[in-house]
């Protein structure tokens, strides 16, 4: 563990925060199988966002992991993943929402989810709900059958303290959340620590 | 084949255009092999758009197809799917682009791809190139290793004149290409029609 300030992040909440090119982020999941949501913005223009799509067609993988390139929209690289004590993250799905749970769990008063908190936290950089795109899900693990396409969200290989580094290659607004969904962390809320060091330690 | 008027999209090129809720789009291969990325985009509000990980999300698979609803990033059905001659799409990859271009073939002076051509065709409704997503990549076999995540563009499923239908959940504008990115069709650029019907056939 780095000396650096470790952030802790509730159970089924989120919270923003900048970073700068060069500093590294470092999530960790400290009590195991749990997920959390990440999403970011250049800061010079928040209209620039962390893209799922370019980043999975340039890695021509679908599970990133250490030395793989989390492009934005315009192709610019917005992270590097450094360690990575995990190996499998999801980076198809949206964050869920109140609708996502009405819709698969039939939940008649749902939480407002990642997409809540995600939204919540970026509101105040200027940046509307309709700009939260599919985040990188740090810890998640969707089980992909390639020959159906079926997906199944299962329990994530998380242990106890385990971490995921993140080296920042530009100024970023970046929002994480400690995810909301059951099915992603074996149906045990929990929460989500972080910290921001100058170093990739 | 309808007696509707079929409209036709030269190779590496794009349209734009509207669709009421209940019409039909009718999107045709009619050299085979070749692509079309949709994009679209609620005509009442266009920070409404399709998204491909509500969609994926909500059908809990990757491939969509027949009675599979295409969803809005507000969770709203946008389309649902039809009768459906090729049963393979892509819903996981970001328009072809010049960046594309040059990062994963080396191309010196790259085409603007399928992105700058849904771009230009969406400028005249005031929507801008950071507001094209993750398209439906209608025709576009993108095999899926599960295991490792790998994915490989491959030639489409497509034979000559098949093609698969859309019901129109609101009322939208529409973008849709003639796919430019050699991979996506077995490396022979070609056309694509489309027509739009009040009944779906």
């Amino acid at each position: 563990m780095s000396s650096a300030k470790t952030h802790r992040i509730p159970p089924r909440s989120g919270v923003s925060f900048k970073i700068k090119k060069g500093q590294y982020l470092t999530v960790i999941d400290p009590e195991g199988e749990q997920v959390s949501d990440m999403i970011s913005y250049s800061v010079e223009d928040p209209r620039e966002y962390l893209s799922s799509g370019r980043s999975i067609d340039y890695a021509s993988r679908l599970f990133l992991t250490t030395d793989d390139i989390l492009y934005s929209n315009r192709s610019t690289p917005m992270w590097t993943i450094g360690e990575d004590q995990v190996g499998r993250h999801d980076f198809t799905l949206t964050p869920c929402s109140a609708e996502m749970f009405r819709k698969l769990y039939n939940e008649d008063d749902p939480h407002r989810g990642c997409f809540g908190n995600l939204s919540a936290a970026v509101a105040k950089y200027g940046i509307g709900p309709d700009q939260v795109p599919i985040a990188f899900n740090i810890f998640m693990y969707v089980h992909v059958d390639g020959d159906t396409g079926e997906i199944e969200v299962r329990p994530p290989k998380s242990k106890a303290g385990q971490f995921t580094r993140f080296r920042a290659e530009m100024d970023m607004i970046v929002a994480l959340t400690a995810c909301s969904a059951g099915q992603s962390n074996n149906f045990d809320f929990k929460p989500i620590d972080y910290y921001i060091s100058e170093e990739g330690v």
